[in-house]
């Protein structure tokens, strides 16, 4: 699958949010560049101002914005005293730079040639591999701010161990999707339904779904340790929210979307190859074998008939409504009930999105 | 300048240390491998086993063991208990690991050939770009570590910010490096003293000298914001050897050291180079502009031939000596005896070394 660069919890945050949200970023930034640990010199300074702006800023933000919704889920209020405001907008902004900077890393480790609607980092002229550097520094920026803001708060130890474990997560998920994806030959045959859903869950849930959730309930001062139900929950979803993606890149449309799918010529471990694996015979595995991973049209056109000849569209759906009775069920399992608040908020911000 | 791949603090550790720092290895890669914070398959467990062992392994270790050297003279003993052997051993890893995974990262960005005698990891046939991950996954390796034998201690918060700041630290320097040497065109007016200080200071410094020492500090239940002076000289001293460093490329016997040095050939800020233009009068400006940073012998040469001309060899022993007077006056300034030794067993171990 492709690391999702489709929206996230479509529709998190309204305009005040949102606005109090891009202010904080500028703030943030500018202690970045001005940090003590560093003696910048013009030129350094202006390179790190151009590299955070290009890659942390053009997304839609939804990640670092439902941390702020959440928030205030748990504390049942509309509205956030400034502090407050400004230590959920931090960790907000906290997982975008993470965001960044795995995307940064996978576009390299990718080959891909744009991101958000721009070349990636690293094909702007005169960066180059320079970009995995600086793929570290956005890295390092968390570590900073997280330091610099909640250093001395009864959690900090917990915010630092959660930033540290949702990142190894990912990477090990991005190493299971490496290794089975493009090392070696293409082989089809590595690809099945536990694989997926194991890159699935390492590579894009932990970080996307259950870390903004975590991080508002440390700010909300709760202890991580008694939501491991909740962790599942999100970690589901977020499988749920990949499935999805990778329907889309086929079956979406692209002007909404706003790209065109590249899977099945990328040769990627996608929910639908691994359903039509599943689900071909013999002669159909053939056609599969013979056509996925290759960027000919016609080899293309070959591996999308087969997936509406295995009625993968339908597949879909029926995978979609029960996914969604699951998490509802589930999250109506729990306790507390502003927790089951902001679960159902990130579950019908995602359920059957067209793109 | 190149990454100190030569020896830090040559002859850390006895035998015994050595031995009992090897074996602690075998635990902590064990541990990694069996993390549950992960679902390996075969394939990935496979994977990191090999990566670690491949990285993390066949360097000198100097770092490492400086640690447990460090720790011993702090508590004044000769022989530590067994846990907290283990403890030292542990932290001296993390830092060999945290080497790794920048040398892993360096030679991507370098595009290196080799590294310890073997192809750099990501020239191995099947890894590639996937080192960009691998790299990320040794960082990880570091805070999986630190919290599964640290968590709990009163200095656990300590020893990631220390980590987490040197890497940052470490991470900028490369950055002025890279956009010092390598971006854009070749370009030596952009060499000088000022910068070539601040470059080794950051990039090789921070973590190479001040980093075991710390962690001994840390393990030896000091707290860090009283030995501002021991961190100065500490970096004072890891410049000193980077300088050595660039002086061994080029007059150093590459059959003692154990490499050829291609400085010169890799348009290096090297400290050589540096001193060159600081001396040169607009003739020898001329072609050190005309030849530095290409690979044809003649040039190298020319190159060369000038550095004796301007008598770089007295230059540096000159350096040398006055680096080695101001150090230890500074060192007997420290009030802590104990400290004082283990500074000076550091400048010892590096102090007119020819490897």
């Amino acid at each position: 699958m492709a690391t999702a660069g489709v929206a996230v919890a479509n529709g998190s945050g309204g305009a005040d949010t949102t606005a109090a949200f891009k202010e904080i970023y500028s703030k943030l930034k500018e202690e970045m560049l001005e940090d003590p640990a560093f003696e910048f010199t013009d030129e350094s300074l202006q390179w790190i101002d151009r590299m955070v702006d290009y890659n942390v800023l053009g997304g839609k933000c939804n990640r670092g914005l439902s941390v702020i919704d959440s928030y205030k889920i748990l504390k049942g209020v509309d509205v956030l005293s400034k502090e407050e405001t400004f230590l959920a907008c931090t960790l907000g902004w906290c997982i975008e730079w993470l965001q960044a900077y795995f995307l940064v890393l996978d576009d390299i480790m990718d080959n891909s040639q744009t991101r958000r609607g721009q070349p990636c980092w690293f094909r702007v002229p005169q960066v180059g591999l320079i970009a995995v550097n600086d793929g570290i520094i956005l890295r390092n920026h968390i570590s900073r701010i997280l330091q610099r803001h909640f250093k001395g708060k009864p959690y900090y130890v917990d915010l630092i161990d959660l930033f540290n474990e949702v990142e190894f997560k990912t990477a090990s998920g991005q190493l299971l999707d490496l290794i089975t994806t493009h090392e070696g030959e293409k082989d089809l045959s590595k690809y099945n339904l536990t694989i997926h859903r194991r890159i699935v869950q390492y590579k894009t849930a932990y970080y996307s779904f259950y870390l903004p959730v975590a991080c508002a309930l440390l700010l909300a001062g709760e202890n991580l340790d008694n939501f491991g139900d909740v962790k599942n929950i999100l970690v589901e979803m977020g499988t749920y929210f990949q499935v999805q993606d990778d329907y889309l890149d086929c079956f979406g449309d692209p002007e909404f979307i706003g790209k065109i799918g590249t899977d099945i010529e990328d040769f990627k471990c996608s929910w639908l190859v691994v359903q039509a694996l599943e689900r071909a015979d013999e002669d159909q595995k053939r056609i599969l074998f013979e056509n996925y991973g290759k960027s000919e049209p016609a080899c293309v056109a070959k591996v999308k008939d087969l997936y509406k000849e295995l009625n993968l569209e339908e597949v879909f759906h029926e995978y979609e409504k029960e996914s969604y009775s699951k998490l509802i069920a589930d999250i109506e399992t729990q306790p507390n009930k502003a927790v089951q608040t902001v679960l159902k908020s990130f579950l019908h911000k995602i359920y059957k999105r067209d793109k």
